[in-house]
């Protein structure tokens, strides 16, 4: 496959020439059509109203009565020097596949989409990954249906994997929570069912600037793709911050041979190295606790919500939804309180790219601190374990409009999260932004995070979806 | 510095030729002297006679009064088909360094190693990095002497970084436990103090084949080294094996330019991928409680060993040690009733040395699956967790002599485990070698483990010891 190889996905020309407006127009039109055909009623409902949840004995923790999904737990995180603070949290030891399945067609690579609804959607349906399952769905212990297109993600016949990684979320709403980021590239026909779609990636960068459209999973494992950058003779470019991010995805393939990283700022062993000096200086501890444990949070009839209303409440919901078959369900879901806020700020620097990053701890985190944004403004806890204040905020909410590149309110996970939204912004700066960053930050190129992308645990969710939002750049 | 580059530590000419008889000579003349300028004395102890050290009442755990050190507390695992088994188990929070300085001196590469006395030492003295301190330590929260050396590694001195990474320890015998992996070239002078030693790379590979004398930490940082290989004009290897083991480094530097992975069986996307599969189909689950609610495990005056007498015991030492000031101090540490085994097979594959790895759970990994040796006889637990039988046992115990690359017995980290020794064994096997290998099995090239253990919780600590070893077989 020409326009794929082992280590890193290359562009064909067309693949980057092919967006005629005809071809989102299609989308739109097949988008439309998904909406009418389908159900989709979400109710707010009591606790007591929830079918097989229950705030189990004893822990007073939220739970199924299956043991399965996931439960609302509680979470205690320790200072080291005597604060302490408690909350709700969500846990779910089991790890999910979350996988986009691409194709190249007629030279074109292509990612096949599938228009979902989740409960807590801002717009009922948005553009999910081809599998979006847990292992429970997926092995099928319970019985219910197979997942569709799993086959191509595990087993015999599955394609060539781009991209098969762990990879951490929320670590303010989640308990140590990972799943499963896969990109395959199928190997034979794929017949299509209607409720999916083969979109080509130069149109799915397109798309990610419409609101709440293409779904948090889509975006944290588009933010795992190995992109490399094309061969400049495709891609004459005349915006010097765009000619400049180009370059920031490493040398052309075709004249590699020199310095990989030898137009970064820092050495990746050098990122390695901060990074580590910034998870050795964490001095909190955090654990599970009985949800009955946690305090600041009071219960009513519908909610279980923070007493200064401003981090967010657990809810329930009753769900109506499908097409052909309609199923019902009852759910909790977590619904922060305010709009959520992440920026990557850029700088060219020696005619390349780099992107501001910050070590961030997350009290919920395997490894409790991953690279994140350079700004972000907590839909969660805004506490003694955020970084503290983010002095880089005023120089993005003063941006000139001319500076953002990107800017586009999108949403959380809908299965877990009800309407939490998330501004996600990709801001240039200039000469004037200070050079010297306080320590916990770090000057990144594309290329660099994109090989730290490959491991597990480096990137938070929001970064990967922002890495996203920095390919759609192209 | 000629000798070392920004990505990997390449060799001069005369690195890998230095090795005159008279200088081995050297370091055991200079051993012998600090053997006899020390007093180490190790004596055995009733709980009841430690000094700081109680069971806390309400968790039963072993704990020091000052909070700080470490504390022996229990764990619990539930397999998630309703067996369950618990055990002591050591717990950690502090991250240490552990720190290795280099040097090029008259064009061969030294490292800064010291003769260090831990209680649980086999042989009172072991060869140690450089520093090898908690954070508690370096950071002096408690008063004490200044870390020697420490400056190379942490502020605005310390020197250029080579590896600075956070890796696992023993996940039978430890929660969670990580220690910050460096290496460190120095910049300027470095004056030697009488404990330490400057030894060429070479020699230290040397001494690896005396028993018990390269100690644990020692071995994990060196397998950290991003080790290339050198170019083929220094290095007229007649041996096959040898020739394929240099292969194995990747391609000469010089020679780069092409594809880097090329000789190996898998990519490493396949390899993260295989890992990640390996990692999702774990079902159980671990967590700390208190000791007290461990079963299995009975207590007398000055043991709190497993019942059936295969597992371990932790007791109590009294420490009189030192050379010009002479500290006393007691601590408990954990007694492994039996010898552990560790052995990467090494199989030349298309003229290329492939070491056979396997995914291993261990309960106390963060991750909770790491890659491990091919055979691993564990001095812990042998119960459910342990991935069953060792397929590949029989082939490693009847090797052939000439097979045997390496085999020395060496000490796990005398400062918590007591005389716990492992045998580490490097075995060539030939084409009569089965080459279809169970799933949880994936063959790796000495070049893939070298990128992996850039990164933290891919490799164990025995694989990072055992790729010590296979580095020494230069």
């Amino acid at each position: 496959m020409a326009a794929l190889d082992r280590s890193a996905v290359r562009f064909t020309a067309s693949a980057l020439t092919d967006l005629k407006p005809t071809a989102l127009a299609d989308f739109h039109r097949w988008w439309a059509e998904r909406l009418r055909a389908g159900v989709f009623e979400v109710t707010p409902l009591a606790f007591a109203e929830l079918n097989g949840w229950y705030f189990a004995p004893g822990s007073g923790n939220l739970v199924h009565e299956s043991g399965k999904f996931f439960e609302v737990s509680g979470m205690r995180v320790d200072s080291g020097d005597g604060e302490q603070w408690s909350q709700p949290i969500i846990h779910q030891p089991e790890v999910g596949i979350l996988g986009v399945l691409v194709k190249e067609i007629d030279g074109v690579l292509h990612c096949l989409l599938q228009a979902k609804m989740e409960p807590g959607n801002v717009s009922t349906l948005q553009l999910s990954p081809t599998v979006q399952a847990t292992r429970s769905n997926y092995t099928r212990v319970h019985g219910g249906a197979q997942t569709r297109y799993l086959e191509h993600f595990r087993g015999p016949g599955r394609g060539r994997v781009l991209v098969d990684v762990l990879q951490s979320e929320q670590g303010f709403w989640c308990w140590h929570k990972q799943n499963r980021n896969m990109v395959v590239e199928a190997t034979g026909d794929v017949p299509l069912h209607e409720d999916f779609v083969w979109l080509p990636l130069s149109q799915v960068w397109q798309l990610m600037r419409c609101e709440n459209l293409v779904n948090m999973n889509t975006r944290t494992v588009l933010g795992c793709l190995p992109l490399a950058r094309p061969p400049k003779a495709l891609l004459p470019v005349e915006d010097p911050f765009r000619a400049a991010l180009l370059r920031s995805y490493g040398p052309v393939g075709d004249d590699a041979g020199g310095e990989p990283e030898a137009e970064a700022l820092h050495t990746l062993t050098d990122v390695v190295s901060w990074l580590t000096e910034m998870k050795t200086r964490t001095a909190w501890t955090s654990r599970l606790v009985p949800l009955d444990e946690v305090t600041g949070f009071s219960r009513t009839a519908d909610a279980l919500a923070d007493d200064e209303e401003r981090d967010f409440a657990i809810v329930a919901r009753g769900v109506r939804a499908g097409n052909r078959e309609v199923t019902r369900w009852t759910q909790p879901l977590l619904e922060p309180r305010r709009q959520g806020l992440a920026v990557f700020v850029a700088k060219r620097v020696g005619g390349v790219v780099h992107l501001l990053v910050r070590a961030r701890p997350e009290p919920g985190l395997l490894g409790r601190v991953e690279i994140g944004p350079t700004v972000r403004r907590p839909p969660a806890f805004d506490t003694m374990l955020s970084c503290g204040p983010e002095p880089f905020h005023s120089h993005v909410s003063g941006a000139d409009p001319a500076q953002v590149r990107f800017d586009t309110v999108m949403s959380e996970e809908g299965g877990r999260f009800l309407h939490a939204e998330t501004r996600y912004q990709v801001i240039e700066v200039g000469d004037d932004f200070p050079p010297d960053v306080p320590e916990d930050y770090c000057w990144l190129t594309v290329q660099q995070l994109t090989e730290l992308v490959r491991h597990s645990h480096y990137l938070t969710v929001e970064a990967r979806s922002l890495l996203a939002c920095v390919h759609s750049l192209w």
